[in-house]
Order: C-alpha cells, then structure tokens, then sequence
C-alpha cells in the first residue's frame, strides 16, 4: 500500500484521488481550508502549510509527498523532504515558485524568454523600464496565478501606478510578447529519468484566466519538437519527478519564448482525462510512487473548456457522444475555477462541429469562438 | 447538489463514486462491514440492511438510493422506496434477486431460458429431475453468486447428496445447457425510458468466478442484435432505471438461452472503464440522476482480466501502452474479486499480441489462454 500526502486540497488534488485510486493509492490532503474539495474525496487535514507540528504529523501517516498547491513554503517542503521522500524535489519547487529565479534558469539553459529584470525598488523599475522599453509588465516573483499579480504598462506614466500597486513585495519585469499563440508542454519525468511529453496544447485566456485549450494544437509539429526538448532539458536539469507545464508564446517561425513553469499537473493539460491514453493525473502518481509511466499518445483531439465562476448545465455536455463533464464540488464565486468540460471528437472537423453547438447549447459563443477559429484555420 | 445512497459498499460502489465525482455527485454509502472497500472514497455508514433505524437515517441524508449490492432485501427497498427515489425499483430488484421468479418472467417475455422447475423438498426434485432429465443444475434461489450455492447433478444418484447440501432453502433446478459459450448484455436504462447496449461481451468463469470478458464478442452480430431485443424487452417490463447485466448462453445459430439477470453494473462491464465511450458506472449514475444517458459505443477492442483471490504486479500491466490497472483497495483472499485490468488495444491482432505477452510477464497463461483462442479464431 502506497499513502500518497498532497499538500494542497483543490481540484488538483480531488483528480489526483479520483486518478489514483484505481493504482491502490491512498491519499491523504493537507490544506489550510475545511472546505478544500478534494476532501470530498480523501481524508484531510486543516492545518497552515507551515504548520510544522501538523506537517509532522503528516509524514507519518503517508509514504510519499506530493503538491496540488506550488506556493507551499520552500521551508516546509525542505522539512517534509527531510522525513520522506518529496516529489517534485523542493530545489525544483522553490526555482519554479520564484518568477526570478525560474526565468534566470531558462536563460542559462539556453532556453529563450522574454527579456526581464528583477525590480526591489521604483529606482530599480524606471532602470529596467529604460532598459526593457514598453510595453512591458511588471509581475510579483511570487505567489502570482490567474493573471493575479500583474501590472501592464504602456509607458514611463505608468511606472509609478505599477510600483504603487506591486511594490511591497520582490518583482519582476518582463518585455511584453506579442505573441502569435500561447501553447503548453505538459510532460512527465519518471524517478529514473525517463521522459514523455503530451501533445503539444493551444491555450486561450479571459481575464488572465485560462479559458479553453486544444490538443494538439494546429500546425506545431516543428514547434512542438523544440519545445519538448526545452522541457525535458529543463525537468533532467531539476531532476524533476512527476507532471510538469511549460507555458510558452509562439512568436512565429517554429520559435518560442518560454512565460513560466508549473511544478504540478497542470489546466492546460486537463484534457488528457478523456483525450489521452493516460490523464497527467495517473502519469504524475506513477512517476510520484515508482510505477512505469503511461502512454502519453493523443487519444483523439480534444477541447477542454474551463467552468469559471459558475457552472453551466451538464446536459449539453452530456449528451454529446463524447462529451465529459468535470465538476470539482466548490461553491461558485467569481474567477474561481469550479470546473470544465472535455469535449473529444473522432476528427478536427467534427471536433469543430460539436464545438459550434455546444457554444450556442450553453450561450458560451464567447467562450468557443477563438477555438473554432483555430480548428477551421 | 445530488447526493447518491448505495446500499452496499463493494467494489461496485467505489468504481461508481469515482466515476460519479465528476459529474458533481456526492455519495453515501451502507455496509454491514467497516472494512467495506468503498468506504476509502465515500462516507460510510455502517448498519445492517434491515435496520429500520439505520435506513430511515440514510434515506435523510441522500436524494436518490442504488445499490452496489443486489441481495439487499426487498422490504427495506421497498422501506426506502416510500421515501425517496429508489433505482432501479424495487420490483425489478425482487424479481432480479430470485432465479425461479426471473425465469419465470424470461418465460413470460418469450425470451428462451433452460427448463427449470421450483424444488421446495426431495420429492420435488425427484419429480424435476424425472422432466428435465440429467445432467442438471440445482440452485438456491435467492443469494447465489460467483457460483455459490449450486450443485451439478449428472445422474440419479446425486439427488439426495444434492438436496442434502442446499435443501435448507427454496431452490431451482435447471437443465444443463452444453453452450458454446458464454456471452452477456450490459445495457442501461434512463428514468425516461431511453435504452441503449454496450457491444456484446464474451466471458469466461474459471471455478464459477469470472475470470475473464471479450468485448465486442467476436463473430456476434446476429446473436448481439437479438440479445439487445431482449435485453430492451425486459428492462422495458420492469420499468428498469439504470445499468444492469444478462447472461445469455450461446447455443448456436445466433441462438441464446438467458441464464440470469443482474441488477445492478456488473463485473461483466468493467471492461467499459477505458473500453467505451462512457463507462458503465458513469452510465448508471446518470440514469439514477437523471442525466442524459452516456454513449455505450465502443473505443476499442478491450479484454478484462480478473484478479481474484490476489493481485498481481501492476508493473508489466502499466507498462503496456493501452494497459489500465484497477485495484480495489481490499485485502487479499482465496475466491476474492480483489481487482482486475482493462487491456485495450488499436485492433484484434494487437490486442492479441499484448494479451499474450501480459499472460507471460504475470505468469497467467491459463487465465488467458480462452481468450487468446477466441481472438484468434
Ligand atoms: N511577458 C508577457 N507578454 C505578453 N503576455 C504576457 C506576458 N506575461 C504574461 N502574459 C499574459 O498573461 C497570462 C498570465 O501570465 P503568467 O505569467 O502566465 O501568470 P500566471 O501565473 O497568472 O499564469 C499569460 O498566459 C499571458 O497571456
Ligand atoms: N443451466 C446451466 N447450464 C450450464 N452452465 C450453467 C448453468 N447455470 C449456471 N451455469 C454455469 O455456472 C456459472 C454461474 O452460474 P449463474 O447461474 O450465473 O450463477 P452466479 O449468480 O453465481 O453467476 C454460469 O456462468 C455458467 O458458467
Ligand atoms: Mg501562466
Ligand atoms: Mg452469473
């Protein structure tokens, strides 16, 4: 029997459960909220993440440790990793928490990023501005999701706004890409070593908040190669164990510039459930506990679409023949992630199809018309 | 907000919580046993099935009741059916749980089923074995599973020792059918009256336990497309809401006797989980909500091994590309169903392939051997 702590306890956490317990993994969910909804699903403890009696605790009861939530103090990974084993590594953990020190590691690996510098003060700022030029966007380092954390600015008028708004905490400025699309690796390293990537994934966001997502993404078969070799130069630099994201701006031209990592399963890979041989749920518990990795292979091209806020109904969803509804139990509330839908088609065309109705079914046009956009390009 | 009563807390009712989480369902579960395997993914509570007490309260804290176990008595579905939606009805169920009142109502259907005959003493089984002559199947009536609770008679010589070991309760006896081999219905039906089949199934029983299924059953389409009517038939009659089985045997020229029906998701249909388009335990829950039934069609060629008494490794399972582990979370034990695999495959041949390999790396060559011979023919 292999007991499985994830610290965290949201929806991550909750398919993490629902994934591994056909492996014969039990699991147990350490989170700071009563209400976490993966406690629907395995036993949880409320308790703060740094919380060292509580965390003491917790590493008796499991055998292995694992995250659902990236922003776990680096400290109290360091202290659980002391106890048992902890994957992914706290190192990686704490370079993938800080945008700093993540985006210093792309660069010495020769991976291309935005152009950026760190900013502690309003004098750092003005300098980096005049060194970066606008547009360009000022970032918290951490604790940053969902587009939380971020300042755009246009020109030197917004300097001291930003750094009013951020400035309490370390940052980071960042030339702002123009992007031509935003795609996602989410791939897998394996305590061994071992290396498999999904199929490259198309991103769209509302709000700074990911709002649908198409594997794989159309036309990328160059692009995808080098962006699968930047992630698995990137995992075997961390030693990184379990499922990771990649995010990244396609600039044109087969090339990319690398935004940010994920040390998790990740949204933007929540379509392999239903669209891949294997969900990165299973793929993440199986590099996590020593099992043999499972096929990463495309299923069938796959649209995932993100609940944000509140649910629409399950019926149109369901009806289609392939349609697959992920409702993670939480209350609604405005730009929270309460669930998606996996919508999976035989081919691109019906894919686009199903798409069409499903947009008009659930008055989500809005939602669905970038992806169509794409599926008919 | 749904929340789901299972009335027994096996396996069954663990694969239905976890396929009924994403549809945003929340389960409860009764069990005589604290050990109940369901119990590590839903809350549990533990009562017999016939305290009032415990059921009046179960019935308080969920909005619809199934079961994962088909022998609950007919009274206490009936005890829960005067205060909350009960499927499948309790009608069905008592006509389901007892094999001289199924046949009859095979019968009635005009559906074929071996001759029978009720045996309430010695002398009645004298009389059965007299018209329907030997070799012949004595059976209890109620509470039969796995093969329990039946004795094969081939000659006159066997009724007394027959009637010695089951006599104690009403029982049937059966003609022996020389089939040629054994097939099943998983089908499903919608609170609405929607009816729709999984393709049809091949099964193999080692020791009265199966061992494993074939899905689609090869060379079957004549036979599948009969089997379906009657499955539809019968579901129709007993106003049917949910998943549920039929035995068939197949005695040639796409004909079939029924053997028996089962109400309730069926070990039959695990091969659905990554075999089908929706998986038989989503399917059901979906009836029993309400929802719009999923599609039975299927993904691909899958074959479902059981694992009974103990598992074997998960590794060399995992490891095959299209090979998908299900552990039940109990403790080993001799005649135990402790878990079983999904192997799924592009096409006949690979499945085959991959078939043969796995029966070598887990050393169950017998186990598969079967289905190797009716895959190759
Ligand atoms: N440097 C940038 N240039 C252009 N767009 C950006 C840049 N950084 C972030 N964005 C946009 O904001 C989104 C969220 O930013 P990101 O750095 O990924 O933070 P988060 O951790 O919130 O996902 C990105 O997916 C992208 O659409
Ligand atoms: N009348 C019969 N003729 C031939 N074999 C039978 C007969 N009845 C049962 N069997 C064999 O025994 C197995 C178990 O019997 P069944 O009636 O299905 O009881 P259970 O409820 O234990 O599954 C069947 O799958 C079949 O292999
Ligand atoms: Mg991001
Ligand atoms: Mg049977």
């Amino acid at each position: 029997m292999t007991r499985v702590g994830i610290l965290g306890g949201g929806q991550l956490a909750r398919m993490m459960a629902l994934a591994g317990a056909p492996l014969g993994l039990h699991f147990r969910v350490l989170d700071v909220s009563p209400e976490a909804c993966a406690a629907q699903f395995a036993p949880l403890i409320v308790a703060d993440y740094t919380d060292r009696e509580a965390l003491a605790r917790f590493a008796e009861q499991v055998d292995v440790v694992t995250f659902d939530f990236e922003n776990v103090p680096a400290e109290s990974a360091q202290f659980l990793a002391e106890r048992l084993p902890v994957f992914p590594n706290p190192k990686a953990l704490a370079i993938a928490q800080d945008r700093l020190h993540e985006k210093t590691l792309f660069r010495e690996l020769g991976l291309g990023t935005p152009a950026f510098a760190a900013v502690d003060s309003l004098a750092d700022l003005r300098h980096a501005c005049a060194e970066i030029g606008f547009p360009c966007v000022l970032k918290t380092r951490r604790l940053g999701y969902d587009g939380k954390g971020q300042y755009r600015l246009k020109s030197e008028a917004d300097i001291e706004p930003a750094f009013a708004e951020l400035g309490r905490v370390p940052l980071i400025l960042e030339a702002f890409v123009h992007f031509r699309r935003e795609v996602s690796v989410v791939a897998v390293r394996s305590r061994l070593g071992a290396f498999s990537a999904y199929p490259l994934t198309q991103n769209w966001h509302a709000d700074g908040i990911l709002s649908a997502s198409l594997a794989p993404a159309p036309h990328a078969e160059r692009l995808a190669a080098r962006a699968f070799a930047a992630a698995q130069k990137l995992a075997d630099q961390l030693n990184y164990v379990g499922v990771f994201a990649l995010e990244l701006f396609d600039i044109g031209d087969d090339q990319f510039l690398v935004n940010e990592m994920a040390p998790r399963v990740h949204n933007s890979g929540h379509w392999t459930q239903e669209g891949a041989l294997t969900s990165q749920f299973a793929n993440h518990l199986r590099a996590v506990v020593g099992l043999p990795l499972g096929s990463t292979e495309l299923l069938a091209p796959t649209v995932m679409l993100n609940w944000v806020g509140t649910l629409p109904a399950r019926e149109p969803v369901l009806a289609y023949r392939r349609g697959y509804f992920h409702d993670y139990g939480k209350s609604p509330r405005a730009g929270r992630k309460v669930g998606h839908a996996n919508i999976v088609a035989d081919n691109l065309p019906q894919l686009a199809d199903a798409l069409a109705s499903l947009g008009q079914a659930l008055d989500r046009e809005t939602q669905i018309a970038p992806v169509l956009q794409a599926l008919r390009s």
